[in-house]
């Protein structure tokens, strides 16, 4: 994301809050990592939470390729922001860069995004506690976001932060 | 995909319809390309259109990342299915892997998805000849089709074609 092309405007704080209600909104992103066997991007859905910092967080089984991906190649990226009506391309989302770290289970920071989690997605309490499912967090390094036709810019991880 | 966990069921005229439904309904998928700048995966929400054949195809602009991307590496995956309402995993989706190939402007396959393209997209006349844009055919590798909770299928490209 270093070559900017013209179209991308000076990042200002509607831009910022723009892409932190994205992420905060949206509950679920699809999300890209590299299939360690073939080298091939690879992009599922998964239910998302944002933690205190303003870091997303998934929930993630060990059975799953997107699991096994993670484990072994930490680089990622999720896109946030429906779809909704009418033109795809006409509602704003995001596109962050990000490491997949993943949550140790006997940590604070497991301890914290659970709680968060069962509040945004009260199912997963069905499985939540399974042996094969982790959290990671999705650390940001920096994000491209879609605001709508004519509205596209960079953010850093400073500007996707809570503060 | 070589490894199957035993929750993958066998792959049935059920799951090829499903798979091959969610793709022509969809209109719109994220795809996931490799960034050339930093190896990371990056996604982006990208118009599909279904060709002939089955494999969908993309219009995209030049300035964007992802066709950038894509000119350097054809390593692609999409994601096509809405979260829909309530548990966005309880709905239907489709991780397609495939090889973007860049459509020559001057060939019948371009006219062909061209005309697919502006009956599935009205409003992409307004760009859709650009200079800066072309289509991508997404030639299928295989997929992994998530059908709802414990409906897990690994499809062939065969399974995926239309006959």
């Amino acid at each position: 994301m270093n070559d900017k092309p013209s179209v991308i405007r000076e990042t200002d704080e509607d831009a910022r809050k723009q892409a932190r209600d994205l992420m905060r909104s949206a509950g679920h992103a699809a999300l890209a990592v590299i299939d360690p066997d073939t080298g091939f991007p690879s992009v599922s859905r998964v239910l998302t939470v944002i933690d205190a910092d303003g870091a997303p967080a998934i929930l993630v089984s060990g059975l799953s390729s997107h699991t096994k991906a993670l484990m072994k190649d930490g680089r990622a990226s999720a896109l946030f922001g429906d779809p909704g009506k009418g033109d795809p391309l006409a509602h704003p989302r995001l596109t962050l860069r990000c490491n997949a770290q993943r949550v140790d289970r006997r940590s604070q920071a497991h301890e914290r995004i659970r709680a968060l989690f069962l509040n945004r997605h009260p199912k997963s309490k069905l499985y939540i506690d399974f042996p094969d499912f982790c959290f990671f967090r999705l650390v940001p390094l920096d994000a491209s976001l879609n605001g709508g036709f004519g509205r596209a810019y960079i953010l850093s991880s400073q500007d996707l932060a809570m503060l």
